[in-house]
């Protein structure tokens, strides 16, 4: 089976890990990328998606979305994480083929969806305002999707932005409200396995020669090492190493056996100290004195546990499969 | 060493264990009862301190506190939890001796504090209205008190008036945001720990019958029972049986080392679905985006995990021991 997926992203450094499993991967197609701001400027997003696309050789179209968040002010993005430019500060870059759709992110969701109803995976993992607006767009969305991954939020693993929030949600916690609330088939992909999974800096390196310095893997193993480097500042506990965050809705797309998961209503704060944390009622028989945790309202499928091990294993293989072709450049 | 205790309570059943616990225990001296509204009104609170230390033949000072939260709405009594009296609807009471302090709880914690510092352990196991209260009546009052062991809050166990929310804190959470922030010698025990000590209903009528059928334990387990009915019905998987919640907060202060604990900051979300949630920084050396965790913010020590076998065999010990003295009936 092939999934149809349109990746919805912000890339940043392990979005563009993510996107090349995907396109690695041989039940993947992306169908489309759809940008958002987030670990860069939405103009810097889209750039970077259109760049890593082509220059894996893939013609895929990708369609700019929304710049600020739906309520919450914008904040800036994190430089000192994926680099200015996302990619760890690349020193140069080719010019590539091709140019954003006319569409904007939400019209290209809502379009795919109604082109391929039922079929269409979304696999989210930045701030989630595109499908928040393509929700007002297309109320029926939910129907109209296949499932939504989704990179966002934790459980009982700290947050990342607080020490209950974790980042794609506290950047637009009213539209991650919305998707949570929706009713669709929904999975969350956060904290709570991500942190599980370290990717070492060396891993990229290695695939960059496995692949003979592809310029893909080159930019790749850049980008990395500049996030193992936060890492390293961040989190010496783990090493020159990095999570791979956005890599494992994917992985969850193709082996979701290598997950332990909880269905429960997730909602999100949407203000104060706690602002942008993923509240998840993991005793759905109880009857709660706050108001806004009524039993009727759609569940989540959250990611508890993850086999890290089969994890780094099927990335690995797929990564270092045959699958990159000639750059698209001018 | 004895523990010089003011007890700041909303009894209810499980406050009604935890003071014939410490009124059992040898190396705890309860000063004061201060009442505040929570499980029950202030004023029924008032007379429960009062009926409670009366039947079991002690003359404790009893102090009214805080009938409503500092800034949250008023809510209403859970009396499907502990009665509508607080006591599983006792069938009848006795004339007791004495009545309330003309001092509020504040004003008496104040004094009281004053008048031996450096000295007295603050426990309270209801919301902390009082407590923020005394704050506000004397800022110093955290150099003069030597410890605060409040039930409250949850870090990584589900919650019990939402799905992150604690009743305690949730009922004045405005109150425990001060508490938790007033950089006093702080302890916060919680459903982490106090959803693993189990006590079923058999052990309070085994300990009536123990005792005699003093009016004391007849009364504690007429209340316990009612309390486990509760349960029963919204945890049926304990059997029947409760939770022993504020009696932990006696159980560390004799004996602490029954219990692993973290240190970090905490903090009380003031407003929105997760209204009332404690936040732990279980991270302590990380920067975060969301202000309001800033490092040099006081730390609470976190009871994470207990020996739960060793906790009830302590109980059981304790309240079975020869401590109750004729009731102080009129």
């Amino acid at each position: 089976m092939v999934h149809k997926v349109i990746f919805d992203t912000d890339p940043g450094v392990d979005d563009a890990m993510a996107l090349y499993f995907a396109l690695a991967h041989p039940e993947i197609e992306v169908i489309g990328i759809t940008t958002t701001f987030g670990n860069v400027t939405v103009q810097q997003a889209t750039a970077n998606g259109l760049y890593l696309s082509r220059i894996c050789g893939r013609e895929i179209p990708v369609a700019g979305g929304g710049a600020v968040p739906l309520m919450k002010a914008p904040g800036t993005p994190p430089g000192f994480i994926h680099g200015d430019d996302g990619l760890g500060n690349l020193p140069s870059r080719v010019a590539v083929q091709g140019q954003a759709e006319s569409q904007s992110a939400a019209e290209f969701i809502v379009a795919m969806a109604r082109a391929y109803p039922g079929e269409i995976s979304l696999v989210a993992v930045g701030p989630f305002v595109n499908l928040g607006l393509a929700l007002k767009l297309e109320p029926e969305l939910p129907k109209l999707i296949k499932q939504v991954i989704m990179m966002a939020g934790t459980v009982i693993e700290p947050g990342n932005v607080s020490p209950v929030a974790e980042a794609n949600v506290w950047n637009d916690p009213h539209a991650a409200d919305l998707v949570f609330t929706a009713g669709w088939n929904l999975v969350m992909v956060g904290l709570d396995v991500t942190h599980r999974v370290v990717m070492p800096a060396t891993y990229f390196t290695q695939l960059a020669e496995h692949h003979q310095h592809h310029l893909a893997m080159d930019t790749l193993n850049h980008a990395a090492q500049f996030y193992c480097d936060f890492y390293l500042r961040e989190r010496p506990d783990l090493g020159h190493a990095c999570f791979g965050h956005d890599i494992l809705t994917f992985v969850y797309l193709v082996a979701p056996q290598l997950f332990q998961t909880q269905d429960g209503r997730v909602r999100v704060q949407l203000e104060g100290l706690g602002n942008g944390q993923t509240m998840m009622d993991r005793h759905g028989g109880l009857q709660y004195a706050q108001a806004g945790w009524e039993k009727h309202r759609p569940q989540t499928t959250v990611c508890m546990k993850v086999d890290a091990e089969q994890c780094l294993s099927l990335i690995k293989q797929t990564l270092e499969s045959d699958w990159l072709q000639a750059p698209l450049v001018l």
